[in-house]
């Protein structure tokens, strides 16, 4: 069985995921603040491709009932209730409430790949739990690393490299494309000092000079979350252990 | 100055090479071809997006006057005279005359990019000729790689990789962006034996199964070419040393 993973969204065609299991990574901080949200006790996520479509949503849904989240440049967008930060995802904030998230490269990632066979979300916080879910998995898997702007992303790379040399290590049954054996590479690099290489990375520069160091902090501690996000009709829920 | 590699066209904005000196690196095999049919004698190699630029501009120019050379899916483009394979470019089929080609993914990346400072065309062939042309280059470079069909390719990356690596050795100015130290990983894990790596990358399984495998010895001879393919309105000619 295969496992492809993609640098980028624009490399993705449905064709290339209709039978897979699709991972979307974007860990900083998407990915990480979805899982956040479902452990802190949301009731669902709902990614969105555009602001304009998440203010439809929540127009439908009932602006009372929903939580409008996400960010343009790294920063909250106006108007909308929580940012990007997954330390603002508490669960006095997000408890029951449906969430809506319009992120300029993870949500949108996850909405490109709704034709995937399943669609998983995964990051460095859950990084053993998404493993656990997918060796499990029949068929193959596909990894799409949202990246940043359409840009090639370091961190999504890594974290996806890591879930590759994870995965071959428990099972010689898979076969990874070429970029999938690149990302083995990246992490056998960078997997033993993933907040050096966070700090350092172009993203995670942009990041700290915005002053959301410490969500590096948050976005670098492995397997501190047990939860896998999946979609279900379009909607981020726990995925049933 | 910086150093910016990009894994596949489609991350490429214009704003992001409107002041660079451009690499674009298509090794298997458009990059290739270029070089060799610029050292066998061509008058110029103009690159064009689609088959039917091809056409229109030999139309144009005069069909007697020129080559029609590319591929698609690797193979001859019918009615053209020459494909993409670079042993075909021999000195009696190519000198003094003007070559239009159209290939899927370096020409498509050389006219995508043709809106750069200046436009140069890499590959193992010409290495040294090119690295030492662009050390003398002032001001940021990008390394542009053409992939394969907006898809990662292993042996762009493999290259565009050992050009920062030679680069980075050479003078300490250079800032390479996260592509360009992930795809330095590569040169130290790769450049040792390009041969294998073209062998066993996707694209070069592919070019064997259509019988080119004589191609990729070709096209893994590192410095067998001392030249330096550079645009001029639109045309590829040799630079002047």
């Amino acid at each position: 069985m295969k496992i492809d993973l993609y640098l980028t969204p624009a490399e993705v065609t449905e064709e290339d995921i209709q039978r897979s299991t699709t991972i979307v990574v974007d860990v900083l901080r998407a990915s990480t603040t979805i899982v956040t949200a479902l452990a802190r006790g949301c009731w669902e996520v709902i990614p969105t491709g555009t602001i304009e479509s998440a203010l439809e949503l929540a127009q439908k849904v009932g602006r009372d009932a929903v939580l409008l989240c996400g960010e343009r440049e790294g920063m909250k967008i106006e108007g909308f209730d929580l940012g990007n930060s997954p330390q603002e995802y508490r669960e006095q904030v997000v408890k029951d409430k449906i969430l809506i998230l319009a992120t300029t490269n993870g949500s949108r990632a996850i909405v490109r790949a709704k034709g995937a066979k399943a669609v998983l979300v995964g990051s460095f916080v859950n990084f053993t739990s998404l493993l656990d879910y997918v060796v499990d998995v029949n068929g193959d898997v596909v990894i799409l690393c949202a990246g940043k702007e359409g840009k090639f992303s370091l961190e999504d790379a890594v974290c996806g490299g890591m879930l590759v040399e994870e995965m071959v290590r428990r099972s010689n049954r898979w076969t990874p494309n070429d970029a999938a054996k690149m990302a083995l590479l990246l992490s056998k690099r960078y997997s033993r000092g993933l907040l050096t290489m966070l700090r350092n990375c172009s993203h995670g520069k942009y990041l700290r000079k915005l002053g959301f160091d410490e969500d590096l902090r948050v976005c670098a501690q492995v397997d501190s979350i047990g939860v896998v996000p999946v979609l279900e009709d379009g909607r981020l829920v726990k995925a049933s252990p």
